[in-house]
């Protein structure tokens, strides 16, 4: 476990005694073949492009959907109503259904992002009464969640509720009935069609408003009683990363909720960074934005940080990148390819933490005259290999645990 | 009606047809005299130092409390615990009870401020458990508002709660509390217990962050069925005047709720302003803060230009100015006099709004044929004098009123 710092081990590894056994019996001095096949905490990426247009067959290694899976085990899709169901009546779920199957065949968790926003709304809601924006709202929550399970079990049900109510940009219909409702009967309004619709779903609020306000909704929301699963925050970095300090206090006053954190949002750019005096995002439009040698380099180093920090927390279960290839949104260079599909640093600093340093490979070791073999390792799933047999361990609590590893015919 | 905005007129008047009446029969063609006693708008400030010293006498015209009563109708009383408490078990209630008996015997109502709050919370508390740091708030608030019932109605039960439980700057047993409790608990917890002490009193939550992080907390407690009887805004200008926009869309945001609005703390400086990349005020210390000419003009301007704001918005109950003097808070030269206790131009703009554009001097009219007589006012109390006799007539809502006004003996 070399570079693993203190905290990572104490909440992501497991030191474990596994006594291996066939029929009842343990099986001493025995050559066993360890390696770890999954991570239990959930690495994400947005992938909105590559694997749809794969189909069933696998992808080359080095085609940007196979570097996705090389490193990733959740992907986030995208069910912006006002794209998915641009003429009311017409939605399209074929095409995220195929995409989204196609990633749960290969091991991967797929959460669905988001059924409640002001932003990509339809343009067709204006045309209707408050009253009935809630009930198309509520509808095509109630449709996607039950359309999509069994596949789709993750949902990030509202986006930025802080701001629904006030959002001034432009005139929407899901503004129009957050001010009327007021935010908490509005999420409780979309929290109860989703869990409805699927009651295994894991369901997320999620903001990018990282201030009191967040935490003083969230507090009204479960005062409230409305059961949430996992606080979403996002962390797109554009106009610099975050440091340590920032994302542990961030940390700090978010965990006290006492739900799982997904950071469900995080970029950080390989370019020049966004100036600090933009305040929505979405203002800054340039023609060009390049990515940069220099860039890259730092690119790397952050993203090495940030993700050692959110590991540190044992509140965080989830990180989902923003945007695997560069030019996505905002044109900004935060991918971990470029646009030419080769892979920056920052993608071999990740696959180096993922699957090297937090990560057990094909390990040869023996068990001891009890049968015993002790090892420590990342929480996630292990094939275990004697006598010519292979069996699967699940380790999903971290500490000292015992097992039996059972290679029965 | 000279210089009465629309908005102002339409909230804050009334268009009067009195039918004068004695004995029951209308007293037509009459010579009436009319004037106003008071405002029903509750023009606020602190009174920290003056008149608790004049005991019972009446104070000069021109002494700083005599000034004080020409524009004020509403006193904040400071309740500051860690002062009003330093050892446990010795409070010193008898000098504000005399303060507050001497304003409500002058017609002012007189609000208490603050219950509960983090800051100049006692050194005491930091040697109880949690447990008897609530017990013993809910003790004090119990006390305090109990024993002041009937002279102080008006309690600040809680201040700035939106960064109560994350406040860092020191430890402090009222931080430590709301961050095992969580807000809305708090707010609920110190709520009920002001509410038991005295049911007539209004409540209020205050706070200084406007954005949507208060906005979020209001919403919280009010989903979690606390009942507040108004909303406290703080407006520290400090570092500039908010300006009409700004201050327009705080009411837009915070009229949502339904709920009367009070403008707890407002501030215009008359010297050079607090820079802007200060965050917390109290970080701004400096040997000499000068009122100067051009300052007090400017001052002058903007209290005007935010008084006529805030009144135009029907939402807004009250507005206090904190400070009345220079070399208050911060030794800023916030106030209306200046240290040597003569006017400024604030001063004399706010005389000219309260006591002129917004109020009805002494007026000879008379009666019609039918014993009516037709006048717009200020929503507030009048004297009406005819046949040598006076009766007061209140108009407590704008708009069209027909109302008699019985000269009987």
């Amino acid at each position: 476990m070399n570079g693993v710092t203190e905290p990572i081990r104490r909440h992501r590894t497991a030191q474990v005694t596994a006594t291996v056994t066939a029929n009842g019996a343990p099986l001493p001095d025995r050559e066993v073949l360890l390696q770890q096949t999954g991570h239990q905490f959930l690495f994400g990426c947005t992938d909105f492009e590559s694997p749809a247009d794969a189909e069933t067959a696998e992808p080359a290694a080095d085609a940007p959907a196979g570097r996705w899976l090389e490193l990733f085990n959740f992907a986030t899709l995208p069910f912006y109503w006002g794209r998915f169901e641009p003429v009311r009546g017409q939605p399209d779920p074929a095409r995220l259904l195929r995409t989204a199957r196609w990633l749960t065949t290969r091991g991967c968790v797929v959460k669905g992002h988001p059924l409640a926003w002001h932003t990509v709304a339809p343009e067709w809601l204006l045309d209707l009464s408050n009253a009935e924006i809630a009930q198309a709202l509520t509808a095509r929550i109630e449709r996607e969640v039950a359309g999509f399970a069994g596949v789709i079990d993750a949902w990030d049900v509202i986006n930025e509720a802080v701001i629904m109510p006030i959002f001034d940009r432009y005139d929407n219909g899901i503004t129009r009935v957050c001010r009327e409702m007021g935010r908490i009967p509005m999420i409780r309004m979309v929290v109860d069609a989703a869990r409805a619709a699927n009651p295994q779903a894991t369901l997320l609020l999620n903001d990018f408003d990282m201030s009191a306000a967040y935490e003083c909704l969230i507090e009204g929301v479960l005062e409230a009683g409305i059961r949430i699963d996992a606080l979403g925050l996002q962390s797109h970095m554009h106009q610099g990363y975050w440091g340590e300090e920032k994302t542990l206090g961030v940390l700090d006053r978010f965990s006290r909720f006492g739900l799982p954190i997904h950071f469900t949002e995080t970029t950080i750019v390989s370019g020049h960074l966004m100036p600090p005096e933009i305040d929505d995002l979405n203002d800054y439009q340039v023609a060009q934005w390049p990515t940069t040698t220099d860039g890259e380099q730092r690119q790397a180093d952050e993203i090495t940080r940030h993700y050692r920090t959110l590991l540190s927390h044992p509140s965080v279960q989830a990180i989902t990148y923003w945007g695997f290839t560069d030019g996505g949104w905002l044109g900004a260079p935060g991918g971990l390819l470029r646009a030419d599909g080769t892979t920056k640093p920052a993608y071999e600093a990740l696959r180096s933490l993922i699957k090297e340093q937090w990560w057990l490979p094909p390990t040869k070791t023996a068990t001891d005259a009890a049968g015993r073999l002790r090892f420590a390792g990342f929480l996630g799933t292990y094939e275990v290999s004697a006598l010519g047999r292979t069996t699967t361990l699940r380790l999903d609590r971290p500490g000292d645990v015992a097992v039996e590893v059972d290679l029965s015919e």
